[in-house]
């Protein structure tokens, strides 16, 4: 779609397609009517307008202190990677090669090697690194990174494929295998408890199989959620990359006998994708529903006048109320004149405000204000006195109830199938997650997706054994895996 | 240098070359022995260590800050930007073509149209917000952007000059030129009471000869400090555009008489070049000194023990007294027992803490701690129950101090010079900032700044008319303009 499509979309009229109409065309309407982004003249590329700008600051403030707490360090290594490094890691070049963007020329003259745009850093990183781990006082090396990285998309999609976009990347070197495999588990943890707290995304967790793990790594782990559209969507991922890459990098350290040893090491991120993640699992036909806990606006108040001597009055209380919470929530005042309070309504709907405030005449007469909580078609009065304690308590029962209903949905739309045919109709039609049997085999996998679009989305990390037949081939397996279609 | 050569620096022995003998070595010394930053396998450009990072983050929160006061909105556009709309500005894409890093490949194929790395944005921004703006009543539109951007340097230096920097860009689009130009010196205003209250970087601020100017500016307005080497570094730029870039980007608006208008536009910029500006203005032959509103550590505390049973004790006291003060302080408490207290002084002084604070036996006993200023070797015993209103104070004292003994370094090393030889000869030896007439010529500009390589730092914005003579061929002035040597 081009740029003129997309302002014309947004310019015809308030509502969005029904999801039950066509659910792609539901979530592009909603991202560009919503103003989260834009699309951009350059091709895959999108703007990230203010509003979505702010949900991904929000969400990037919680994690970084995450990443702190956990004893990670900031830090910042170049975008530009000469191909030679890439080519250090056999599987990683070769998984990375096809969405690479290559600089060839620079200051006017054509390079002697070209450079590529980081798709991930591990190679950069790791040609630097090797000069700072020395010893084993060095280890373990916990850093994270917040950047702009290029992978080359031929179907692009509003936040969830772009050519350019914005993630942190976590990459740390350890004295061991099992304390990097412990950090690799302990970031999944930490991407497990911010899509279940903040971005109220019931997730599951666990390995990928061979065919999804990330190009270089040993074992791959990731957090999966599922859409409204039953679809799943990978929402982070965690990576335990042995000594893949401490090998061809030649990072190495002396440990405490003095014998020199490679690192073990990890590499972990999440990325603008989870601003869709929340778009998708949360939206509705009137537009955005935002968790409190990351919502850029969590209350908006519309003041409603229809004598300029009631606005004055309204907009004193409103402004007072505001002035009220402010401190402790991030709340709007819609002072505009120039658009009728209904209009403001679908606007904020649209916005996925969690609370919207009204207060007019009537409201001041009886000492209240109205409450409207964008996720339940419920409107209350509250007491004024009582205003900034209630508010605080609906914005949190909102973000429970968001989780709950999204984990409602996602265990009304999963089954434990042992049949093939069941198998390949459910994903077809309704849709949904499935536990089944898999025998463990490259082939069969690839063969189910051939049949179904369906992927593993993840290997359960500690499986109850339950002896099975895989759900196509009926060889053995252990215990059931997690299939659905994905983004 | 290469990164081995870089490495091996790091580590011969504690020391910095002296300021005296060679001043760009001793730059390039302080950054990496503080570990501010590295260099990096990639030619021109360079790592940014965590501690340097962290410091531009310091500087990122408060800057940020100030454009949300001041009613900007953070959004990010994307990186990559056709080479056609660059050439629809002739100044921009004349001023910028010979440091662009062009990338002709991406997804395994040539693109039909070369895509250059962003050197900055209006040319991206403003073909999207034509899209954007329609009424009066959007406008004024206020945007920021936090990002990397890249500019080919054939003679790179670590912060100063680098291939790729992170920096931000104000963007914004006005009804009238009378706002816009506002909004351009409100900007530089921000940007000068900044390097005054936090960077402790006394400056001065003006306009650009046309020679100076961005390319694609009507008026360039820039913040400048003086270096420890009493040269002149820019420290942050403010551009009034007029309608340069609205006229070929046809960004218009319908004002309030249904007439369409093109928009008046700034931009406006500071980058990691403050890093090397903070470094270079206060940091002395023992390494770095930082203001401590910036600081990443503003206290390191430093335990002093001889036996174990004195270590208990010791160490209880340091993190009790860090406890206390952490709220409000960040502070650092060195438990290493791998290293002596020398070793830490050292370490912590080359990485320019304000405030170093021992607690040792003697201490306990006294009931006391002892305080060490990085910026004076004066140390001084504090009773207990005062240190963390101690503290404070003595950060807020070292702040101040730092900005004055700035100021005062170039307050000495200004000069009001009338005659062309003395002006030639002072720049040459001891060199600094020299107030002079300029006949406004470019020409003669040009040859001043042969002669001399001093250029014209800035136009006073409201000058005291003081009619003169050039200073070097007579013409008449009407008032001095400030001359330097830069970075």
């Amino acid at each position: 779609m081009s740029l003129d499509e997309a302002k014309a979309r947004r310019q015809e009229g308030k509502g969005v397609t029904p999801r039950s109409e066509d659910y792609a065309r539901w979530y592009t309407d909603v991202v560009l009517k919503a103003e989260l982004a834009d699309y951009s003249p350059v091709k895959g590329s999108m703007v990230i307008r203010p509003y979505g700008l702010a949900l991904w600051e929000n969400m990037r403030a919680v994690l970084d202190q995450r990443f702190r707490e956990t004893g990670h360090q900031n830090v910042y290594f170049p975008m530009l990677i000469p191909m030679s490094f890439l080519r250090k890691e056999a599987e990683h070049v070769e998984g990375f090669a096809p969405e690479l963007a290559v600089v060839t020329h620079a200051g006017g003259e054509e390079l002697e090697e070209p450079l590529v745009l980081r798709p991930t850093s591990e190679t950069i990183i790791n040609a630097t690194v090797a000069k700072w781990i020395n010893s084993y006082r060095d280890l373990p090396l916990l850093l994270n990174q917040w950047c702009n990285v290029v992978r080359w998309e031929l179907r692009p999609r509003l936040f969830l494929r772009t050519t350019e976009f914005l993630w942190q990347e976590g990459h740390t070197a350890h004295a061991t295998e099992a304390q990097a495999l412990e950090e690799a588990l302990r970031m999944l943890e930490v991407y497990r408890q911010f899509a279940e707290q903040y971005a109220a995304l019931p997730v599951l967790t666990g390995r990928k199989s061979a065919s999804e793990r990330f190009a270089g790594a040993v074992e791959t782990f990731a957090v999966e959620a599922m859409m409204g559209d039953r679809r799943a969507l990978q929402v982070g991922t965690s990576h335990f990359l042995g000594q893949n890459f401490a090998r061809p990098f030649d990072i190495k350290f002396q440990d405490e006998s003095n014998e020199l040893r490679y690192v073990w090491q990890t590499s972990w991120g999440v990325s603008t994708r989870l601003v869709g993640a929340v778009v998708m699992a949360h939206g509705d036909d009137q537009g955005l529903i935002l968790p409190p806990r990351l919502a850029p606006i969590q209350i908006v108040i519309v003041p409603i006048w229809r004598k300029d001597a009631e606005k004055v009055q309204v907009l004193e209380a409103a402004r007072a109320l505001k002035a009220e919470v402010e401190p402790a929530l991030r709340v709007h005042l819609d002072e505009r004149d120039t658009v009728t309070p209904g209009f403001k309504f679908n606007e904020w709907e649209m916005k996925g405000v969690p609370l919207r405030v009204e207060i007019g005449p009537r409201d001041l007469e009886k000492g209240q204000i109205t409450i409207s909580r964008r996720d339940a078609k419920v409107r209350e009065a509250i007491a004024r006195p009582q205003a900034a304690r209630e508010l605080s308590t609906r914005l949190e029962e909102l973000q429970r109830a968001l989780y709950e209903r999204a984990l409602k949905f996602r265990e009304e739309n999963t089954r434990r199938i042992d049949g093939y045919q069941e198998f390949c109709a459910f994903i077809e039609e309704p849709g949904g997650f499935v536990w089944a049997h898999w025998c463990g085999e490259a082939d069969c996998e690839a063969r189910i997706k051939e049949d179904t679009k369906a992927t593993i989305r993840v290997i359960p990390l500690q499986p109850e054994a339950e002896a099975g037949a895989c759900v196509r081939c009926a060889g053995a397996s252990q215990h059931p895996v997690l299939f659905a279609r994905a983004y």
